[in-house]
């Protein structure tokens, strides 16, 4: 079944072939997903199958996803097709690619579909294999509203299947939204696909700058929607709209992101003179689009002065909730750490009293606590390591930084002139793609999934 | 009393009115721990006022340490010389003169004193005050050698004389040492008073540039000495020397040190074509002087290339043992890190089973992991926002963050042209450098501390 549709695709070499390809992947992950379901039947899957599985989707899928950028107009080396593949489908948007204008259609549409599959497939491992994996934290979601039996992958469908209902809808409505203001079809659904998945792939070297105007309202509304946990949706749908508001992750996110965007009007304005609707405009479009890790430019910021900068920088460390297409630490992971800042502030105010760490009412215990702290400590440790061997590949301090926090939390652009908003990752050597794809990945798997299967532990049994 | 002095001080203009300057501070230390023993006669002192004494001596002491920097050869701004005067008592070691070869040497001893001062300052506040006040995980230490009453100053005081001896004892033994290698007597004092502080200021703009050779050695060894837990010392002299061999904070921070210095002599001499001895010599200088947080410089490290720079940024983080005169994040901190991950990892291998992680043989409870927890997350947030502070006074990116860290972990330098080994802080404006005074203090009192007092609890009884 593979070889022919190979052949189909290199005889096609443009839209048909790649729709084939397409075709093949999700039959693919289907596959896999089916061969483990039999794996597993009667049984529920193993923890050391779920880590091997969720880890192995991830490095294979990839390898099929790059053919057509080998094979099609872009005649990429396998290092940067790879990559590209990579970063289409751990939704990171960090691209190789000059001259994305030019593509054929076919290729660009293929870019944004590894994305949208990236990003459906990061919610159901998100929801479904995290929390019972209890990595980063996650399994404080346990108790959420799937949890029906206590079987991996029976809930892996039903969540998929519910999920995904939610996430054709967002991504038509997005689409229409995006031809309502006045894009072509094409560059709506492309945008649909990679706002929806907080993607960031887009089918102009000037990413958003093509689009300037009420495009940008429409992407920041997307992102923010796709940004949220996707089981309030799917609840809503339900006819149950109070977890949506009631939802303390959701309210600490639009705080955040509003707070930034009056600080960074206000900013523009004052500071670089602008006007208040373009302020206004480009400030809800670029803070959206780093916070929740989308990665869309609608301009160079770091033209703005050097706050902005810093404050991208630091954004992109921030991510949005969990249950979303989201990367990098999430919301809910800081609001866990400042409640220990909290508690132990109450503990130092009333020494003998006991304090627990609650969150959305339940007490968190002691094995969240410590799974979040893994968590940041892995962040940070890989985020110093990727820093250190991408200098190593001859980079400056501004672009490996900037780099690795772009990969391991999936933005896409960094910061500096090389792979800043204004530029891209096609002049990396090959080491420096390799380093960041490997950061993608272990970004995308909220690190200690990748990093589990390292352990000598994982596979003593 | 205290107008004399200064009458004296700016009639002496030199040498004679430093010392008689001297003298005032540590009367003032002495009368404000009198003072409060005093009001703490037969009960302990409350831990709010532990809290206000610890931030009030080091808000207020800093004044007095400016005057000879106002009065004297320097004819300093009082934004320089409070500057100069906390980067002195927090141990930070950020200058703001240029021309220090020229200065007289009454004012120089008078820097140096300032790190001596602050450094034993912040030993017995670590030992004494942080365990009771349940600061960043230093509870752990509780039950270490010195837990013998429950009152906070009888403990103090114990607890500082103890160790004062040992610091003046290596504090003799390194001038000593730094003479031997041929620095004369004034450098070598000097020199040794900012070693053992872990404080880093020289006595020549070049730092130790001016004293290449066997002089690097001599620093290393002490530095790392002074890295080390001061009871531990105390023990030995007690004539118990199993504590120092068995303790894992000192053999995890060795281990470190020489990892990093092997890495780094093998890159200076593979990568740089430098000959072994050179190499050596300088990576463990530099090494030892970053990790410690001393700060000297023997030679501008960003010419090495990218990865040093990276390198020398990340292990500014790291920092000595706690119960030593060093600052930053902290050896113990990253060990219960690390054993939250393994922690994380064996509950994910075997999801039925109790883990609880343990230090030191002892299990650590909750209260411990999530304080440590809302270290961590102050130190993030704290560099973050000084960051975009630092950035907002105009200074470029890599200025702004290695500076936020020099100064929250109490290092000294940071990167770039600036305020890079090479540089220093004079050319700052005057915004940059009360941003960076606070940091300093923030840093130094282990963050809790001083931000305690601004929530609305601390002030409500
Ligand atoms: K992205
Ligand atoms: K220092």
């Amino acid at each position: 079944m593979v070889i022919p549709l190979v052949m189909d695709l290199m005889a096609g070499n443009g839209h048909a072939g790649v729709f084939f390809e397409a075709g093949l992947l999700t039959c693919l992950t289907g596959g896999l997903v089916a061969l483990a379901s039999a794996n597993a039947v009667g049984e529920r899957l193993s923890i050391q199958q779920t880590f091997l599985l969720t880890t192995g989707v991830w490095v294979v899928l990839p390898f099929f996803g790059a053919i057509p950028f080998v094979v099609g107009a872009t005649e990429a080396s396998v290092t940067d097709a790879y990559f590209e593949a990579m970063s289409g489908l751990t939704t990171t948007g960090a691209t190789v690619f000059n001259g994305l204008d030019d593509l054929p259609e076919g290729l660009l549409l293929w870019r944004s579909m590894l994305q949208w599959f990236g990003g459906i497939g990061i919610i159901v491992v998100a929801m479904a294999f995290l929390p019972e994996l209890r990595v980063g934290g996650m399994q404080i979601f346990r108790s959420e509203a799937f949890d029906t039996s206590g079987k991996v992958l029976p809930r892996a469908a039903e969540i998929a299947s519910r999920i995904s209902i939610v996430y054709v809808i967002l991504t038509v409505v997005c689409t229409l939204c995006y031809i309502g203001v006045g894009m072509g079809f094409f560059d709506a659904l492309n945008h649909a696909l990679t706002s929806i998945s907080t993607g960031g792939f887009s089918t102009r070297d000037a990413s958003f700058g093509a689009f300037q105007g009420p495009p940008e309202y429409i992407a920041a509304i997307f992102m923010i929607l796709a940004s949220l946990p996707f089981v309030r949706y799917v609840q809503l749908m339900t006819g149950t709209a109070r977890p949506l508001f009631s939802d303390s992750q959701i309210r600490v996110f639009l705080i955040v992101v509003t707070g930034l965007v009056i600080f960074l009007t206000g900013y523009r304005m004052i500071v670089n003179g602008d006007n208040p609707e373009h302020s206004f405009r480009e400030a809800i479009f670029n803070v959206t689009s780093i916070i929740t890790g989308t990665g869309y430019a609608s301009v160079d910021y770091q033209l703005w002065g050097p706050v902005p900068v810093v404050v991208f920088f630091f954004i992109g460390l921030v991510g949005g909730c969990a249950g979303s297409t989201c990367c990098s630490v999430k919301i809910f992971r800081y609001q866990l750490l400042f409640r220990a800042i909290e508690t132990q502030i109450r503990r130092i105010h009333s020494p003998h009293g006991v304090f627990t760490l609650k969150y959305e009412g339940r007490s968190v215990g002691e094995d969240v606590i410590s799974s979040v702290m893994a968590f940041v400590t892995m962040f940070v440790v890989s985020l110093g390591i990727l820093t250190v061997l991408l200098s190593a590949t001859g980079l400056d301090f501004v672009t490996s930084v900037s780099g690795a926090a772009a990969a391991l939390a999936n933005i896409g652009p960094g910061l500096g002139d090389i792979i800043g908003p204004a530029g891209n990752y096609a002049t990396l050597s090959d080491t420096a793609k390799w380093l960041l794809t490997a950061g993608m990945l272990v970004g995308r798997l909220e690190l200690m999934v990748v990093l589990v299967i390292f352990t000598a532990r994982f596979w003593r049994s």
